[in-house]
């Protein structure tokens, strides 16, 4: 048995999960950011054990305990810098903290990369051995899986995908200071910055001229419009597909994946989306990577990181990967 | 001990190596590409042989032998695709006949990653466990390595970074079939590319004219006008600075290299070209990445093949990757 937790500022997302990593049992608890949040551990190793007891089992019955954070991880000492959304600050060292709390080996990775490695294992990923997640949410973020492991790099910055420049006339500052970032024209702050931006260039009638207007525009509506055939919400759509595609032909003849899965709320837009980028993709693609690498919406939803954080174990303990 | 050669189109460089990937005795043969290139694999066997035999030693006595060659290769099988300066044609598994022929453990890859894993354990890479390398010949080619593993990807279609998109204009055609790519601006011959481009746009005076003219220029050439002051050949090289840098911010973000190591025969331009580079891609990378990457230039030259083929060996036999 695993244990497996996805901590996130509002919920944990914890599960009991078997060494093929199918989930025994889930639940969530509260995140408690109070206190600068030291709450939130023994939170979940408390939770842990009264759940392993409901399925007559105890710590000691399991091989580790993956953890995801939502902040930047130094992976091999298993140390967090900071996470604003738990009310954490400076650098904790996550994993010897866990260690101690539960006895058992930890491991400890930010959230897009134990989505990513959910999906990897038990969704859209199917197990290959190379494989990439873009998410696109507020940001877009993501990782990167080759040989069948995580890729972090040399600082933990491998799988920024929001900050390749695909934008070349530069027009949305991002938030990491530089300009013209996939992250400006792909999230769904990077769809109303496109819609906001082509609907006072080109003045098109659209059933979003309201929303515009009023300044309360939401990428969900811009994707709605376009699959119910509204001319500019789709002609929005269809450069939001070319960023991401030129993104994705750079992705594939760097790494080669096998699959390249579309997570996060912009990826609700589901075959919509892929279908407008694959047109780019292909044209835009070295033939022999295009050839290899299939785009796919995830499929692990909210559990993903759950169950990566759980693969982490499989990963490092089980697999003995260094 | 372990046998390693890199296998090229007018000599194989062969050499015998220690398990920390020191040469022991290095030599070269000529390569017969007669009958289709049958004879090449006996041949090296046999200079292998006789070349351990000055050594007091015998083929029983290495741990497996590293060959590189200049082809696509699936790695898994070792099976090469076609190697038209080897005069090899279709499929042939290299590994299976040299096992035969050898009776030990053969892994076999291409000449771009065998080099970047010579780079890697024994010259600019300082065995850091993430290193990219950058080939410019006349073409773009390299090899990436993640977690002291060279990244393959599904098909072995990763570390083309030569068909990285990055001539936004698409002035020149590629020999892949695209525009734009880095290969058709970085490499000597995209060196030449920009170079007659420009000039027909500028006119500026040049002390490059009458080689523009007589259309005999070489890469080497614009190299030394601009380190001579030349500001047209300046203006030049700024340029293809300018588009591997953008290049380097790419591969900054999604492998997070602690190097981008720059070889091939364009390198020899050295820290002139380094320099250039640094400047674009300070401004226009992620800033996490680039405070953790370095460019350097690679300085292993020819024994980087052989090195990096005997890495193989040290890499999948000794340490049992997979």
């Amino acid at each position: 048995m695993i244990l497996a937790a996805d901590i996130g500022g509002t919920t944990c997302k914890l599960g009991i999960v078997d060494n093929d990593l199918n989930i025994i049992k889930k639940w969530e608890i509260v995140t408690n950011t109070e206190d600068n949040g030291t709450h939130i551990l023994k939170n979940v190793y408390d939770s842990f054990v009264k759940h392993l007891a409901t399925v007559n089992l105890k710590i000691e019955d399991c091989a580790g305990v993956g953890l995801g954070v939502p902040g930047p991880v130094d992976f091999e000492s298993g140390t967090i810098n900071g996470a604003i959304n738990l009310n954490w600050h400076g650098k904790i060292n996550i994993k010897s903290q866990f260690e101690k709390l539960s006895g058992l080996p930890v491991y400890v990775d930010n959230d897009a990369n134990v989505a990513t490695l959910g999906e990897k294992f038990k969704g859209a990923g199917r197990n290959e051995a190379n494989v990439v997640c873009v998410t696109l949410g507020t940001g877009v973020g993501g990782g990167a899986i080759s040989n069948h492991q995580l890729v972090h790099g040399a600082t933990g910055a491998a799988g920024e995908f929001g900050h390749i420049t695909v934008d070349t006339k530069q027009r949305f500052a991002c938030n990491c200071g530089k300009r013209g970032c996939l992250e400006t024209v792909a999230s769904a702050t990077g769809v109303v910055n496109l819609t906001y931006y082509y609907y006072e260039e080109l003045q098109f009638e659209t059933v979003l001229k309201d929303a515009i207007q009023e300044k309360s525009l939401q990428a969900k509506m811009v994707f709605d419009a376009a699959k119910d055939g509204d001319e500019f919400a789709l002609y929005v759509i269809k450069k939001v597909a070319k960023h991401l595609a030129f993104a994705f032909s750079i992705i594939s003849v760097m790494t080669n994946p096998k699959y390249i899965i579309i997570g996060g709320g912009v990826s609700r837009a589901g075959q919509f989306l892929v279908d407008h980028i694959e047109t780019y993709y292909k044209t835009m693609t070295f033939a022999p990577a295009a050839e290899s690498t299939k785009i796919v919406t995830a499929t692990l939803g909210n559990d993903a990181g759950m169950i990566g954080a759980a693969g982490l174990i499989k990963t490092y303990v089980m697999e003995g990967n260094k």
